[in-house]
């Protein structure tokens, strides 16, 4: 792509860096915000290197937060014998959306995965431990992925936790509400069955 | 979607304000420059107000361009009698991709649309006509995309250039080279019929 001026170049490249946005698409964006008033340009500039410089994470469970210690956590109505291990703020997103769900979380910040060069030391690992370590806590839930990098981390905190009294558990695999079973994949709809519940809590869940 | 933190929803709120970019997309985004270091940020947000800022159009064909008259106006060897009319800065990158076009451009900055409440004075249309009423151009080649509103957009400037001694022609619509007769559309491959060149000129063209 050949452009005619070097600062549209540019600001295209630094759209471009960002997962998921082509060179085109970036051109498109930035066309976008040239054509639009100053304003537009200026409120994102601000709202985004404000986040990057004045964010926070609450200090007990690491989630964004704009207080030190965040709503979540802070709240006396949540029970903070339980605590939900999650990869990600969206994570934390999706749960609480469900309203289903009145413990407290603790955000690791990524997955243990040597392909991409995170080791344990690079989330927050050695918080969640001591966290446990203070006897507030009676149960862990894993809420991470089923993937290789999650079975990997849950594996590791789980062998961290050895000797603390603390339950584990994590979050039931299987078919999804609603989804037909000839077209789900073999190993969810195997743990389906393996994992199966009694009838009478399924009635009560729902 | 709840988020724990004002200073997130804020950046979320200004990035989902681009075309394209949906709440969850823009999370994403902002979340992962928020895992970046913090010069990533810092760079995106300075090649955006730099550009918004400091952007300069062509005062001949109006291109984006960090001089006064940008490189394509201000080569001698392109041919000033010929005007290529596009919509977009992106069109004029399309067509100097191919190599085929050594004449200059004008760039509308849009079509006519009274549904989006753009009309002839939004564009550069008046900048256009003086510049064939200065006596250079010979040729005007309106290559707007084939819409309603392309259309009405090349007969509103045609209307204008009455009694002005220029020459005005479209590219060439059809059927795309190495496209299967049977999937075009029917349109496309009404006109491609009723606007065929003679063999020799096509044998010339590859």
């Amino acid at each position: 792509m050949e452009f005619s001026s070097k600062l549209l170049e540019n600001a295209v490249y630094e759209m471009s860096q960002l997962p998921g946005i082509g060179k085109r698409t970036a051109l498109r964006l930035v066309l976008h915000l040239l054509k639009q008033p100053e304003e537009r340009t200026q409120l994102l500039t601000e709202a985004l290197s404000k986040l990057k410089n004045q964010v926070n994470f609450c200090k007990k469970c690491h989630n964004i937060s704009d207080t030190e210690v965040c709503a979540i956590c802070s709240n006396p109505k949540r029970d903070e014998s339980l605590v939900c291990v999650v990869e990600d703020i969206r994570d934390v997103m999706a749960i609480e959306n469900t309203s289903q769900y009145n413990g407290l979380y603790h955000v690791l910040g990524g997955k243990i995965s040597p392909m991409e060069g995170v080791g344990p030391q690079d989330l927050n690992i050695v918080p969640l431990i001591n966290r446990v370590r203070q006897g507030e806590v009676k149960e862990l839930i894993f809420a991470l992925s089923s993937t290789m990098e999650g079975d990997t981390t849950n594996f590791y905190i789980y062998k961290q936790l050895e000797g603390l009294d603390v339950a584990t558990s994590t979050i039931a695999r299987g078919i999804s509400v609603g989804d037909e079973l000839e077209y789900a994949d073999e190993v969810t709809l195997g743990r389906s069955i393996l994992n199966r519940i009694p009838f009478e809590s399924s009635i009560k869940a729902t």
